[in-house]
Parts: structure tokens; C-alpha cells; sequence
């Protein structure tokens, strides 16, 4: 399958004119610049084509909040969104996540991190397979056409040293090793891989998130956390623990290269110097850290100490991941009264490789051979765009474009979007249906 | 004509449902809610029905920068602005301005007001016509199909005490006078409201404002001023006149409810209680604000102390003033810790009869007997608005919608925007074209 694009980015800081792309079982088998015209048969891609953006963290079933969330702090937003949790089976999940990543899939999402926690019945009680809600979550991302990882969560407190409420029982397997029984249950496929989460300091103890950072170093697999999104988090862990949320999971050897820190939004010098040393990522989801009042993170010096930066939509307030590359650097711009700490090239690369790598998808993030045939074009036929040339695009496209400007999105070589229009799913009905479901 | 909205937003916390509205003549001349099914002949629109948006702060020619904003500060930016600014003449800034308010329109915009200061031509030498930009500007708006009003900017100096620069020269009336000389043969007309503005306390010494604010008494005419975007401006205002830009204008008279503070970004406490006390209107512009790394204003304290709120896109990085509306709350929230400053209602109000109101369109901005029939239709036919409902729609459209879902615009009982596209213009080839030109 060959096809033909007006602009790629293929890296750097500005698109190519006129690539042409050969595509063979699933990957990229050759690229060619400055090709002046289609050969025939190759499909026409105008705009700009680039590499599959990656959402390196998501709670799909948040969605249903969108609109609906009320609370003042971050902590009564929290109360809201347990009240959904609790609302949730695997067949309501399933439906509802099938519609969210389709929403996503329209927005030129390729791959997406579910960081999973809601893992068992009412009270805490497993389902008769323990993973039923994981494999309704897997089914969702294979029916909306899109790679997943589940970083599959382990919750064991409602706080530190502070017992689970009812809602939270849902979360849990009781202990670390009862984690490790479950995961090791679940099977990955080509398009679902498997990682880990520690949900935070707050509710996994140091040597459980020992525990589980073990388990991510022999299983060679992505390992996540919420880390420092509020000032109490911080306050309570260094209360209990002397140590800031970065210290404690340092000292559980939870920092590497396959780390990835989400939200990092209240962090000490000595946590940036580690988290960089590590060459951890960082996953900014900044519009939800605005719309939870989180604060605007370091990513500037994160990013300078070390780290590798990919981005979220965490909450889903909006799926846009456009919107959350700009907003890495604006939100910075905000508070530090300076511009351009991260250029359009690594707030691209941030949605894209730098994503893909936090999620273990080491072979996608950017249109090159070998790599797998991730791909998304980007129509410049709307005002947002319009007036651009070769060298602004990219720039404009993270600062201008939206998700309604996706036009085609390609996952290992199936065509999923097509023409701004999902190809198996109509997603506007299935969110509508699968959200008023659950709050019925 | 009679038009059936699904639902319409006739001011308060929610929208209503089945609304009929008839117009007459350019003006709503009956309303009814909860009418069963259209009656033959009506216009049905499916989605939102909303008044006109307005956006109050305008420099149309800054959207040839879009993408190629460059500079780490914002007076570095300032520099790559002027040079666009030397480019344009009477021709070159019509054709660029009709596809911008044409982008505007797009975006459920049916009034704005545009902050002009480029009056002469090069070296500050007049047109045979001293008013000739001004009236391509009003052409332009008038092509576009939405009401203008010109905020004619008197600009004298090149910053306190110094001298104009050789771009700067195209802005000047060489003194206030001059500058009411030239804006009395400006003539008005039913869609085409005449302003005034003071560009800022660095442009413009006391007596100047003085001069300019006794015309817009005289005339009840709008009067609008940067105010405090930056703090350099604040520092060299106080070094030289031992009081704050806000003092500044209040001791020139300029401070009334017909007064509209552009950004006031860093206030002082007495500023807030001045521009509160004077019922005054803030016009914040948060995405210029986050683009220029401005700060973040202070808008709940301001609005708390008696000011009221309207939204502009400004330098048009972006032109979507759900994205505006949202931005004034969340990004308080990034700088406070707090949710819920604004409430989806008043920002709505900020985005149609707060702007208005600034713009001296006090006829406009809601959707009742006897006001003017600027009415824009939002779909809810995208994943961004899938799952509202009736209770959560307006909560919905503030957070989550773009100007992308904006589906029908009529200005005056004229339908101007039709489907998501103009009637009469294709904007982004107008777009493309005018850019392309002003670079070239």
C-alpha cells in the first residue's frame, strides 16, 4: 500500500513536501521525499502527516464527567468521580470506553494509556475472572481501531496508613503479591500491551510499590504513577515518611528509564534532579491540571534535568492532544513570564515518540522504515490553519490546530479514520448512549 | 421568520428547550419556549441557540502571525508584530481583515471590536483620505456580515517620554487633538459603531487621555486601554508619574462604566477597587495572555469588586471564544488551587452581553423581545458535546466546545453563516491568499 503526502513530519523542526510512504504488513517499508507526483494507486493524503499521537495517560470512564463536574478542590472533584466508579460494570465500562477511544481515534490518537484501576465488583468482590473489567477495557481500544497499554493499577489505601472506602475496595487486591496473581493473569496481544501503575504514595506503601517495580524490571514493562498533582499529597507523605512522593518511590527503585512520572506539578529541586537522572518521562495532562486546579508543573526543568516529556488528556475535559502540546508551554509561559521553553518540535515529539515510549511502543512515534505504520493526517482546510507555509506548519499545527482538524488515522496499517469520519463506529452516538447509561 | 431551536440559552444556569423564535426587521419580536414541534415554514435549528458572540478585543492584522510568532519576551514579540505592521496599506489590510472577521464569523462572532492604531501610511505620512484604513476595516467587517465597532486608537509616543520608532509614526495623530480631528469625520452606521481607545499609558501621557475620554463623554461612546499587560509598563508608569497605569487613566477621567480595561494583568489593590468601583468592564484575552506570556489576571477579584467581564482573541493565535470563556476560569484555577471562580453562566455572559455591553452594542447579547437578532446555533453533533444533557449543556458548551461545532450565525435577521460555512466568503482561501500576500 503506498501513499502519497502533500507534507510529513518525518523529525526536525519543519515537514517535508510530497512523501511518499510504502506500507507493508503493518509497517513502513520505504519513504521518499520530494515526490512530485502520486504513482498510481497510492492514496492521497493532503495536509500534513504525522506520526500516531500517543495519550500516555487515561482514565476513559472520566468522560462521562465531562460537563458534570462540580466541586470546588480537586478533592470534592474526586467525591464526583467516585460516585461514577461506582456506577461501573464491565459491560457499562466496556461500552463507554469503546466510545471514548473512539473519540480518541478521531482525534488522531494511535495508542493510549489506560491507567486502570476499577478492577473489581461492588464491596471489592472480583469478578468470576478477576480481569474482566481489564478485558472489557482491551476489547474497547480493539473495536475503536487503536494500540493500548493497560497500566494496570495497584491501589491498597485510601491514604496513607488510611483504610479503603467502600468505593476504593473496587480498586483493590488487597496486597501487592495479590496484584502481581492478578496481572500475571492477563495475556497482551499485538495490539494490547501489558504495564504497571502504582496509583500514588497515597494509596501504595513503599515496599508494596517495591513490589510492583519489580514486577515492571522483569517483565521489562512500562511503570506509572501519579505523582505530586497536589500540595496535600506531598504534605502528608513527607509528614509520614520525611521523604517527598519522588524520594519514596526512588528508594522502592521505582525510577527508570521506563518510568513515567503523571502530573510531577509540585516538585522539590531534589525531585527534578532525580526524575531527570533517571531519564524518566514525564506526563503533563494539562487540561486537566487546570481543570483540577493542580497548578502548572516544571516541565521546562524537568525536561532539562533529563526527562523525556509525553503528554495526556487524563480526565478527557477534552481530547485533543493539540491542545495539550500547547499547553505544556503556555501554561509555562503563564507563570514563568517567558516564551518558547519547548519548541514546536518537542511538543510534537512529546505527543508522539515521547508517548509511544512512555507506553512501550518503542516502534511507533515516528513515520520512518521499519517502524509500525502509525499515521495521522492533519487537513489544512480550515481556518485554524489556513495561511501556513512549509516552514510555520508545524509550529501552527501545535499551536493552531485542533482534533477536528484530523483527517486520517492509519494504526498498523488499517485505515480507522477516514475523511474526519470513524470507520466501524459511530462514536458521537455511542458517547451519547454509553454516557446517558451510566447516569441513568 | 420564525426558527425553532432544539434548545436556546435565554440567559440563567441552563438552556431552555423548544424555543420559537420570530424576527422582524432585524429584531426578536416574539419568544416561546416549550413549543411541541415547529410550525410550517419556521427555520428548525438542532443544537444551541446562543446570542451573538462578541469579541471585544481585536487587532485583526496580527493573524498573519499565527504560527510565526516569534521572540522570548513579549517585547521581542512586539518587533516581529511591527514588521508586519510596516508591510500593510490600505489594500493589503482589507483583504487580510474581511478574512479574519470571515473566521470570526465562522465562529458564532456577530460583533467585534477592533483596537486599530495603524491610521497612516508609511513614515506616518496620511492618506489622501486620513480615515482610509479605518474604512477598509469597517468594509471588511461589513463583507464578513458582523457589526464592527472601530475603537480608533490615539497612539503619540513610543513609550513614556520617548520618541515614536519609524513604524510607530504610522499610528499617530502627532497629538490627542489631531487625533480628534481626524476620528470626527469618521461616519457610523447601523452596523458600524465608532469607539475610542487609549493604546496604553505608554503610548498615550495624561492629557492626552484626558483629551481622548472627554470625546468619548461627549460622544457615550466606548473607551477602551491596555492596561498593566506587562509589568515593565507598570514599573516605567510608576517611575514617571509615581502612580499605576489604572491611576493614571482615573485621573484622566478615562474610568466609567463605558471604560473597558484590556488584560489588567498585574494590578495593584487600589486598581481593582478603581475599575470595581467604576463599574467598568475587563476584557481579558487569555489566550494572547498565555500566548505572550502575560500572567494571569486576577478576573474573579476584579468581577467580585463590581467590574464586568468580556473576552477578546486579541492577537488571534486562536479565534474561539468557548476557549477564550473557558481559560478566564481555568486558568485562575492553575494560580489559585481553586475551582469555580466563574460559573459557565457568567462566562457565557462575558462571551455575548458582557462584550456587547464594551462594545457599546447594548441592543445585542441576549436573545429577547426587542433586541437585535444576532443569534448563533452551536451542533451537538460532535464527540466534543456528545453525552450533555439539557441540565449539563451550557456547563458543556463553555468547557468542552469549539468554535468548530459553531453551525449557523445570523447577524440582524441575516443569515451569514449557514451549515459551518459562509454564505458569502471563502474564508480560509481568503485567508491563505491575504497572508500569503502580506508575506510575499
Amino acid at each position: 500500500m503506498k501513499y502519497w503526502c502533500e507534507y510529513a513530519w518525518l523529525g526536525g523542526a519543519s515537514v517535508a513536501r510530497s512523501v511518499e510512504l510504502e506500507v507493508v504488513d503493518g509497517r513502513f517499508v520505504s519513504l521518499r521525499t520530494d515526490v512530485a507526483s502520486e504513482s498510481s494507486g497510492s492514496t492521497v493524503l493532503p495536509g500534513v502527516t504525522l506520526p500516531g499521537l500517543a495519550n500516555a495517560h487515561s482514565h476513559a470512564f472520566h468522560r462521562a464527567l465531562r460537563g458534570r463536574a462540580r466541586g470546588d478542590t480537586f478533592w470534592d472533584w474526586r467525591d464526583g468521580m467516585y460516585a461514577l466508579a461506582e456506577r461501573l460494570d464491565p459491560d457499562s465500562y466496556g461500552t463507554l470506553a469503546t466510545a471514548v477511544f473512539g473519540e480518541m481515534a478521531l482525534a488522531g490518537i494511535t495508542a493510549v494509556g489506560e491507567f486502570h484501576y476499577l478492577h473489581h465488583g461492588p464491596r471489592g468482590v472480583p469478578y468470576d475472572d478477576p480481569n474482566e473489567m481489564t478485558r472489557a477495557v482491551a476489547v474497547a481500544a480493539t473495536t475503536a481501531g487503536i494500540r493500548l497499554t493497560v497500566l494496570d493499577t495497584c491501589y491498597l489505601a485510601g491514604g496513607i496508613g488510611e483504610p479503603l472506602s467502600p468505593v476504593q475496595q473496587r480498586f483493590s487486591d488487597g496486597t501487592a503479591e495479590g496484584w502481581v496473581e492478578r496481572v500475571d493473569l492477563i495475556a497482551s496481544s499485538p495490539s494490547v500491551k501489558l504495564g504497571a501503575a502504582v496509583h500514588s504514595v497515597r494509596a501504595v506503601d513503599p515496599d508494596s510499590i517495591a513490589t510492583v517495580a519489580k514486577w515492571a524490571d522483569h517483565q521489562i514493562a512500562p511503570l506509572h504513577a501519579h505523582v505530586s498533582e497536589q500540595p496535600a499529597e506531598n504534605a502528608a507523605c513527607i509528614d509520614r515518611y520525611g521523604k517527598t512522593p519522588t524520594e519514596v518511590l526512588g528508594q522502592a527503585g521505582a525510577l527508570s528509564e521506563r518510568f513515567t512520572a503523571v502530573h510531577a506539578t509540585h516538585l522539590s529541586e531534589r525531585d527534578i534532579e532525580l526524575l531527570g537522572g533517571a531519564a524518566a518521562t514525564l506526563c503533563m495532562c494539562p487540561t486537566t491540571e487546570r481543570d483540577l486546579a493542580d497548578g502548572v508543573g516544571e516541565a521546562h526543568r524537568l525536561v532539562t534535568a533529563g526527562a523525556k516529556l509525553s503528554l495526556g488528556s487524563d480526565s478527557h475535559a477534552v481530547i485533543d492532544l493539540f491542545e495539550e502540546a500547547r499547553a505544556v508551554e503556555l501554561d509555562e509561559r503563564l507563570v514563568t513570564g517567558t516564551r518558547g521553553g519547548h519548541s514546536a518540535e518537542a511538543l510534537m515529539n512529546a505527543a508522539t515518540s515521547g508517548g509511544q515510549r512512555a507506553l512501550g511502543w518503542h516502534e511507533a512515534g515516528r513515520i520512518a522504515v521499519g517502524q509500525l505504520a502509525d499515521f495521522v493526517t492533519v487537513g489544512l482546510d480550515s481556518v485554524r490553519l489556513a495561511g501556513s507555509t512549509q516552514d510555520s506548519l508545524l509550529s501552527s499545527i501545535v499551536m493552531s490546530a485542533s482534533a477536528a482538524d484530523v483527517r486520517t488515522v492509519v494504526v498498523g496499517g488499517d485505515l480507522i479514520v477516514d475523511a474526519g469520519a470513524h470507520k466501524s463506529l459511530d462514536v458521537e452516538r455511542e458517547l451519547a448512549m454509553s454516557i446517558a447509561a451510566v447516569w441513568d
